[in-house]
């Protein structure tokens, strides 16, 4: 998505270590017409892929929710943000499992209320970095665990240096990112 | 706004201690389309109050996120939500004010990036529930630690019992919230 591509090249900033900072619209400022058009270019990829009806889509807070609500808005299905920390609203039975963080450098706990993901679910997982896959490892294993068909990943920035691909690849769902960032000696790449 | 009262009414499980769970539609699993319709109301009740240029629309992470976007895409703003924890990303020099969650039962710093509010900003505080005030103050003081106006403040929820909307009174901005609910020996009372 060449609008992302000039976002990230514009105002992504590599603060070392594999990680690029783009809070200005992605993670902390967020630009809503901008989420919208990347929703809706995952909305249509999905179509592409055959993909169509779709009753829930699936995130892990916080970042995710943005680009994850609008385009469950597209699919007319519901969005799920897969919490990390207990609330004393939290009384309800859950889904649960492990990811570690790389950013945040922690690992942490993914739980689904067992009311929203039924056997009958045709899911999406979306998130804001496909990297390790560790994040989405753990939301798909929530999906698993409930029965529910998972039926496609998005994201919108992919590392593919860190292999987050192929670690997904076994889940035998469709993968749609939006654009791709790498480093080498001369500093960020960032392509479709 | 009569249709989330009774969303309110129908979903909503009162757990003890004035606190209500409206996870299925608000704040762990959420509804686009009527996150979209609150938006849109509130939009419209701040055109009515005089509102209308709008730069910045503020929120805490996480449960406000939603509907923070949704307003922000309608005033062709920015959403910014301020982080409560710190992560690898966050380099960068932050406005810091001090929050307490009643429903967490923790206190909590809110963060936001210095780049993202300016003195010409005008900006509209966003969030799930007005309660006792607590975030809310502190979103505000985040504000006027960087010299933008504060223009309003929405919230989806108000708990007029919890007394926060007598404490926003100093900040002289309008308050607009979409259902008032309430706790008696009865139960829970739910009002637009």
């Amino acid at each position: 998505m060449q609008e992302l591509v000039q976002r990230i090249l514009d105002e992504g900033e590599h603060i070392g270590d594999g990680i690029v900072k783009v809070d200005s619209f992605l993670n902390h400022q967020v630009d809503p017409q901008l989420t919208w058009r990347m929703a809706k270019v995952i909305h249509d990829s999905f179509l592409a892929e055959g993909v169509r009806r779709i009753t829930r889509v699936l995130t892990a807070e916080v970042s995710g929710i943005p680009v994850a609500l609008q385009v469950a808005e597209q699919f007319g299905a519901q969005m799920i943000y897969a919490r990390k920390s207990h609330s004393r609203t939290m009384t309800g039975t859950y889904y649960v499992a492990e990811a570690v963080s790389r950013t945040r450098g922690i690992s942490s706990e993914l739980m689904v209320d067992r009311r929203f993901l039924k056997v009958q679910d045709r899911v999406l997982i979306i998130d804001d970095f496909l990297a390790t896959g560790a994040t989405l490892t753990a939301l798909a294993r929530l999906v698993g665990e409930s029965g529910a068909e998972l039926c496609g990943i998005a994201c919108v920035i992919e590392k593919p240096q860190e292999g987050g691909r192929e670690v997904l690849t076994d889940l035998d769902a469709p993968i749609i990112t939006l654009a791709k960032i790498r480093f080498d000696e001369d500093g960020l790449h960032v392509a479709s």
